[in-house]
């Protein structure tokens, strides 16, 4: 994999730019780099100490053609819709797959604007397209570290994972003790004076399938035994005041 | 669709529930319930304007019990690794694919724990099962406003848009219009001198070939026809000194 590199242009607030550090050492990125940022934010950027690294490697350059000139693949970030724009708009979903194609082959470039004003139309030349997250229109606009969280986790994503069934780590009980346990709670219900004599036959049945529901694993159904074994002990051992 | 209620249990960073209330709103939820939180935090939680609706609706409640009450599926969020849960643990692309699906039926919860210690196994015991946000494992701990972020987006993530070729806005030209574009560009390195008369053949063909990867729309194809018949009339009137 070449290295995605996450450039941030002229950001303000230093929470930012350690919000952006954090997640990107948290996605597996560590190439940061800072146009024209605010010098104050830069210096005082904080953020937890698994993500210093991002941070103390992070490269200030003085124009955005330098920060992406080894790059062949730059893309901008938007909330912008696409009437306003000039270039090829892709929703994140689709972006993430070819930046994701893309870095099997080379360095890209992944651009964020400042927090107040976003990317400007002389910033957005310098890219071959943009890229916008699925936000609502009414409110577009996200917080910086938020939105460089949301692109990385896309890029890092495997759709395969969503398609896969769930992997079932439980032991399933075989049918004997699933009808163990019918039976135990039909003799506790039965001691209980739950079931009637004349409807036994078909509560039975209704316990049978009420047990199937519950769909207990093998350690769930011997807890359940265990405390129905100790509910009938109980039971037996009633005597009516 | 039925409601996402967003629960923050015990936070604790008024800048934290501002920035979940603000990726809430930048996706579409406004649902938020805080169960514990530092009162200090809750009250200065600031966010844009446009979030002010989720923190002005937001509730608490005394539990987690309360909180999740009319919920018919509870989701925790951890950074755990599976080995130390007692819980169903599921990938966040297997996750949101889930929530989205229940959310048409019925209401679900969403859990995150305070910034310092997640969720605790009390807290977790309320879950049906759990997410996990798939960060590196070296540094797996994300900030609360960023996972928020990144856990509604999955939700809100259309699957086809990542499947779907980009639609393409270009209007392709004819070739009639490539070919005289060739034509002209061949013409003005034959004026330069660019040309020899030996190799005219060899070139024409390559310089169809190099216009045919250039893969230029119609409006481009008449922006570089302009400049190539500006700098033809130029050439042609061009005296040596």
């Amino acid at each position: 994999m070449h290295p995605l590199r996450i450039v941030l242009v002229s950001p303000r607030n230093p929470l930012n730019i350690g919000a952006a550090a954090r997640a990107m050492s948290n996605f597996g990125f560590f190439e940061m780099r800072l146009v024209n940022p605010y010098e104050v934010a830069f210096r005082e950027a904080k953020s937890a100490v698994k993500s210093q690294r991002v941070l103390d490697e992070a490269v200030e350059f003085p124009t955005l053609a330098d920060a992406v000139a080894d790059c062949a693949l730059v893309i901008g970030t938007t909330s912008r819709g696409p009437r306003t724009l000039e270039h090829p708009l892709r929703r994140l979903e689709t972006a993430g797959r070819l930046i994701a194609k893309k870095l099997t082959t080379a360095p890209v470039a992944l651009l964020f604007g400042s927090e107040k004003f976003g990317l400007s139309n002389e910033d957005l030349s310098h890219c071959h397209w943009l890229t916008r997250i699925p936000t609502r229109e009414e409110h577009g606009s996200m917080n910086l570290g938020q939105s460089v969280a949301v692109c990385l986790y896309e890029i890092i994503r495997q759709p395969s994972a969503a398609r896969a069934v769930p992997k079932d780590a439980r032991f399933p009980p075989a049918a004997a003790e699933l009808e163990r346990l019918t039976s135990r709670l039909e003799e506790v219900l039965d001691l209980s004076g739950y079931v009637h004599g004349d409807v036994k036959g078909s509560t039975e049945l209704k316990l049978r399938r009420l047990i199937r529901r519950m769909d207990p694993d093998t350690h769930d159904a011997e807890i359940w035994l265990g405390m129905l074994r100790q509910i009938r002990w109980k039971l037996l051992n009633f005597k009516e005041k």
